[in-house]
Formats: C-alpha cells, structure tokens, sequence
C-alpha cells in the first residue's frame, strides 16, 4: 500500500480526527477561549506526536502557544517548513445569517464538513499532517526533512510569531515553506497564490462628552461624537473609493502591463462575483480589474462601528463616545507602521476640535509577493496535478498571511502558498465549511509536493 | 395640621412609597420587562385608590397600560389634570461610567435618591401624587377637581398616548394640564418651560452583501455597508452643523427678537456647560445662543451606531450591514412625520449603487409652544415662589414631551411645565438621581397650584 491508498483507506478517521480538532473553541481573539485555545495546541502536538515525527514541542509566547513538530532523517535532502494556525475566527452568528448547526459541533452535510476553522485553516493544516502520516506509515521515512509551525494567533495578528521565528531561525530554518490558508478557484482550477496584501488594524475612537446625554437636553450644543466619527470615516475615502489619506499610494508598486494580461486570463465573472457575496452592484476602485482590485491595492475597511444606543427601540441619547475598527490591506512594499502613522495623522486632522479622537494599532502585518519563475513553485504546480487533476494558475490575494514576508525575508527562501478550499467556504462569516474532497485531494497534493520535492537538491528548491 | 405639615411630618413614608415605585423595571422600550411595566401601572394604580381618589383605572392598550385616577367633588371650581409617566429610560451602564448603586436598587447618598427614574419620571409625577394626598389627608377635599393620567410609554414615544386621548376626550376634559417631566436650572431658580421640541426617531440600515464577508478576500470590490452608513451620516450635516437635508428647515419659526433679548438674561454659561457635559469644548448652529440652539432649533443627531464586528480584539469582516438610530428634535410647526419623508428621501439620494439602504420611523411626536401670558401660568409662578422660594424664569427646552401638543391641540388649555428637577440629575444616563429636597420643595409646589387655581373659575384658568 503506498501513501495514497494509505490515505484512501483511513478518510473515515481522517476525518474523525480533524472533528474533534474542530470541536476546540480555540478563538483567538477571545481571552476567555484562552484555556481552550491552549487544550487545542496540546491535542495538535499529541496528533503530531502520534503521526510518528521525532520531536514535537509546544512553545508558550506571552499570546497563545505555538507548535511545532519536526522529522529530520533525511540529511541531504530539502527541509519543508509547513506552516498553518490552529486558531479561528469567533463564530458571529447572527439573527440574520444563523450557523445552521452550531460552530464547534462538526456536522457533515452535502459533502462538506461544516464548522468554524474547517478551512481556516484546520482542515488545510490538517490534510498536510495527514499527508506526512501517510507517508510515514506506508514508507517507515519521508523523502524530505519536514518541520510543522503551526501557530494560534493568525487571526488576531501573529503577534507572537515574528520574534518566535526571529529567536527560534536555527530551529525553523528550511529550503521552502508551505502554506495552504487560501482557497482555489474551483476543484479544477488550483491556484498558487503569489501576492499576499498586508494589514493594519486600528481602532479609531471619538470622545465628547464626560457621560452619554439626554439628545433632548443636549442635543445642538454638544458635538455628537457618532457623526464626528462618522465624518472621520466618510472622509478617509475619495467620491471614486480611492483612500483619502496622504501618503498612503507612495509606496504601492504599478503593476506590470504582462502581469495585468496574465490576469485577464482568469477573469472574476459578474456572475461569481453576484454568486459569492449577495452585493447589490460591482465596485471598486476605478481603473483596476476585480483581481487587481483585491490583490494587487491597497484599501481601508471599515470592520466594525458601535456607539450609542443599540438595542432595540429607541433611546434618545447623546453617546458619549463611538468606536470604529479599522483596518487597511496594504500591497507589497506598504509599510504597516508608516501607514498607520499617516492613518493617525489624517484622523487627527479631520477630528473637530469639539471631540476629541484616538487611533489604536491593533496589529500588523507586510504583504507579500512570490516570484512564480522556481524550480519549487513548479514542484507545487506538479503536486496540484497530482492532487486536483488540473494545473494551476497564478493569483494574487486580497488576504494576509503576514508570515509570509517574515519566512522571505528571513530565510531567504520559496513561500508556496497552495490553497485547498472554495470561495464559498464562508471563512470569517457563520456557516464555514471544507469540502471533504478537497481534503482528500489536499492529502494527495501534500503526499505528491514532498515526494516531488524529495526528487531536488536543497539548492534547487531554496532558489526563488 | 396643614397639608404643608402633613407633608413635612410624613417625608420618610414618602420616600419610602417612592422607592417602592421606583424598584420597578419598568423599562418601556424592552419588551423583556413588558410584565413588570404592568405591575408598574397596578402598584400605581392602588396607590392613587390608596391617597383618596374617587375613582381610579388602568386601561390597556396595544403597548403598556395607562393609569387614571380621579377626584371631582368640586364641582364649580376648576378641573386640572396632572399628567406623567412611570416609565423608564433603560439602566445602560458602561465599564467606563458604571451605577455606583443598581438603577433599579434606590439608595440615597448626600441628600439624593439614586435610581433609573428617581427624577425622570417616577419622583415628580409623585410629587403631586403626594401633593394631592397631603390635601386630601388633611382638610377632606381638593381646592380643585383633579385628574391623573400617567402613561407607560413616554420613553418610547408615547406611541399609544394620542389615541387614548381622543378617544377618551370626556375623561380627560380639563381647564389646565400640568406637566412636571423637566428640570429647573438651581433650587433658587425654578423653570417655566415654554417651549418643547418635537422628535422624529428613525433606524436608518445599510446592506450590502448577503453575509458578512471576509475583507482581505472581498475588501476592494465590495462596497463597505459600513463605510456607506457614516458616508450618508457624515452627509446629513453642512460644516456649520446645520442640518443638509432639503426643507428641513422650512417651517422652523424665527425667534422674535423680544424673545431673544429675554433669553440673553439667562445665560447658559461656559462654566455651566462644561460643567455638566464635560465635553471638549462647546458647539452649535453659529448665530445661535446656547439657549437657542437647544430650546428652539432643531437638530438631527446619531442616537446609535452599530455594525460588523464590535467586540475586543480584530475581525477582519465586511460586514453584510450597519445600522445608526437616527432622531431629529423639531420645533413647532415642523411635522415629523414630514420630516421623516425629507429624511427617507435625503437618505435615499445619499445611498451609493452599490448598497441598498432603508429608513424606519420607529416614534415621533409633535414640539409645542406655550404662551406664557396667562393666568394659570402666573399661577404656577406663584406656586414655585411657595415650593421654591423664588421666581421662576421661562425657558425653552430641548426635550420633548409630544403630548403637550396634543393636549393644547384636544383641549385648548394652558399646559404648566412645571420641573422639579435639576441640570444634574443624569436623566438617560448611569446614575440618575433626584433631589430629596427637590421632591419636598415639590410637594409644596403641588399643594400651592392647587390651592392657587382653587381660588380662580375655570374660564379664568382655562384661558390661553
């Protein structure tokens, strides 16, 4: 039996076990999920323990712990850094757009497995930890060196990961990077992302008066601080949805004439676009196409908006303050912290001076860009054949993995960035789900991209 | 024993009923305390039986029951009805300006009862409850006939009141209104109101997509419903602060310059204003006064703001809506209802393509004028220089109290907005409280108009 019927036969447990994965409340953004969160990292060491690498090892940082697992016996081929993140998003049901069953009780229906986390990114990391196990099992030894990374704060910034991955370089050092924690176009159509957008999150928040008013008693004599933030945020975009901050283009990079044709060839139809997100009309910033829009500019969201009175009913008050969440996608070559000072700079001159406003980092991270012309990216091209039956094609993409630019920049080396789930996976919204046969394809790819890249030298591998 | 005696010996039993009434939730606006707002109504309605009415009902309606209580034994003297509500605003406390003793606990602290209601409006109404009791206690009969109505929905726009008085005008007939739902500006300076605003209270949504989406995969080609929100409130407003929606402003009444020149003797000074709001540092309609810019212009402000991801921490979502209670304060003459039409159709111009908004009239209520040359007026100024110790002033007031309106409208009599109340007792807000002294100074108020309107005919009480 190779690694591939190894895989075949054990889908059922496979399967099993990435349920009771998803069964952990591991929400990162929620200290009281801490404990949790922290019961997940201990059950993912175990499963790596268990699959047969030689050393696994839980590293507690002062946010969630990291885990990594490693098996090195395989001295003179290529070292694979497969990187991926236990923790998810909350679940964020809504009256609207309720979990049709609850979040952390995987429920398998019409072929996908239902659950927060069940594509970002448990299921993903998951296919690569049953990828190795297969290989394992059915050979005794794998044909590359393979160290797991797998962190618990992506979705609230990494922000523990940076200086993990600076004091631990020895330990982490490898000839390319794996990451699925991105989606494909379809079963058929595999994409390997080669642009990452970076991010800022802020919070942005309006103070008036000391308590919330009586708006009948108040009312025309106080500055209300929900229209002042409200003004804020209106002016931070320009009449065309360009952003409205000096300084933020200087450093976004024009994209080249072959790179905008090469992406004409895989157009984002009006139809997926009305199919996936329910919007009412097409926008974006003019000039650009859907793609380039998404992945190859910056912009600046608003994420979340609280102040005031919002319960049901009505409650004439005067709020005493009003809190946006705002975050930028920043493109390669946007520095998060530059564009947070201009960010800073514009709130504070567009704040009337009868308020008074904050401007909170959240958390960062850089964007990214790949070369797609190396001997690695083609043994990830080879390892979708394997997988999905098709070849893939090149994208950039509107998210952030801010890791990305922290393993290039230092360790030199390939980021592949090869997703397995759908656009309609529901990430960040109820109802999140995965395929089931994506994560079987996902198993296959991952067995075929260490067997391929077991075929290279080092040398091969790491040139980018 | 006079009634002013009864009064004074009996304070502490009086106290004691008003924190029994004020125990109660009986918070209008959320329908998880409907029960309760019921009992509210019930234990007032004995109490009214209890001090020595006649005749004393609760009628329901489609929304919280309305309390009646009669006492008509005088047949040739005037008939006054005495109108309040024992409804309540909800506690809304905040980590950052928290109750220092539960809303619905009352506690006295440094001469003040503290609870939700204590002075809005459950502790004035009850001042002439009591007033009326110490008169009937103590000399077996009113100076006057007299009529309670005290509603249960005045904190969510009394949305049932017009009704009931329409169709009970025999019931209600009266030749003067009283009305104690505002505040005066010290103890030695007590405030005929003569003016109220009226309010238009709206939810204005914006959706766009169909759930919320993540805003790295979908942030640049979806518009941010978010985004629109504070782009159409930012929009609502010119620079100077007036209010930029077409016609709004076409049936304000000017301020006659005598009315102007009486206002200028009563400041609202910076010190005050600092003083009570806290805020930054004061604001207006320019070639307005304090007093004017609250008491008689109109204003629309942002009550609410709410959407997408609102708790601690960063959620990179696009959210599918966003939701601001919007509330315009109106003068008389302006009509909220069509107020709500410019509005609706404001907001509907302002709408981008590429979301789709609506605009929900959740109450409104008619601002009144009362003239303040009449002899039930001069009245009251008699009865505050009794209770009080002083004169009062006339003043126009923010708030509103949409049945004064009405009242002049069904019954064409004066209405006394007579406060008890002071700038500082925290109505809407953490902390409420109501001055024991005020509540005393109160009762004899109650017990002076009575006496006084006793000595006159009804034609001369009834005139305008």
């Amino acid at each position: 039996m190779n690694a591939y019927e190894y895989a075949a036969v054990h889908r059922n447990t496979f399967v099993n076990e990435l349920k009771s994965l998803l069964k952990f409340r591991s929400i990162s953004t929620l200290t009281e999920n801490n404990v949790e969160t922290a019961q997940t990292a201990q059950w993912l060491a175990e499963h790596l323990h268990h699959i047969g690498l030689n050393s696994v090892s839980i590293f507690n940082t002062p946010g969630h712990p990291i885990v990594y697992g490693e098996w090195l016996a395989a001295p003179s081929a290529p070292t694979v850094l497969i990187y991926g993140h236990y923790d998810v998003q909350p679940p964020d049901s809504t009256p609207d757009n309720p979990w049709l069953s609850p979040p952390f009780e995987p429920t398998i229906r019409d072929g996908n497995l239902y659950a927060r986390g069940a594509a970002d990114d448990k299921g993903q990391i998951f296919a690569h930890v049953k990828a190795v196990e297969a290989l394992l099992r059915t050979t005794d030894k794998l044909p590359v060196n393979v160290k797991f990374l797998i962190e618990g704060e992506e979705e609230s910034g990494s922000i523990n990961l940076d200086s993990f991955i600076e004091s631990h370089k020895d330990l982490l050092r490898a000839d390319v990077c794996v990451i699925s924690d991105s989606h494909i176009l379809a079963t058929d159509r595999p994409v390997i992302v080669y642009a990452l957008r970076g991010l800022v999150y802020t919070e942005i928040e309006v103070r008036g008066p000391k308590s919330d008013l009586h708006s009948g008693a108040y009312g025309g004599v106080v500055y209300n601080p929900a229209q002042a933030l409200c003004e804020i945020i209106a002016a931070l975009h320009n009449p065309d949805g360009s952003v409205n901050i000096p300084g933020f283009y200087d450093r976004v990079r024009s994209i080249p004439e072959t790179e905008r044709e090469a992406l004409k060839k895989v157009p984002w139809t009006d139809d997926e676009f009305f199919q996936e997100t329910g919007a009412p009309a097409p926008w974006g910033e003019p000039g650009y196409s859907r793609r380039e829009q998404i992945g190859l500019r910056p912009t600046l969201e608003v994420n979340g908006l609280v102040g005031g009175f919002i319960m049901e009913g009505a409650k004439t008050v005067l709020p005493a303050k009003a809190l946006a969440k705002v975050s930028c996608r920043l493109v390669a070559d946007q520095d998060p912290q530059t564009i947070f000072e201009l960010l800073k700079k514009r709130v504070a001159e567009l704040t009337p001076s009868a308020v008074t406003s904050e401007v909170r980092l959240l958390n960062s991270g850089n964007g990214a860009i790949v070369n797609i012309q190396s001997a690695a990216i083609e043994a990830a091209a080879v390892a979708y054949e394997r997988g999905f039956g098709a070849r893939p094609v090149y994208l950039p993409e509107g998210g952030s993995i801010p890791v990305v630019a922290t393993f290039q920049k230092t360790f030199q080396i390939p980021v592949l960035l090869i997703g397995l789930g759908l656009p309609d996976d529901n990430l960040h919204a109820p109802n999140e789900k995965f395929k089931l046969d994506h994560f079987y394809r996902g198993i296959d790819t991952g067995i075929a991209l260490l067997e391929r890249l077991g075929t290279m030298t080092p040398e091969t591998v790491r040139a980018q």
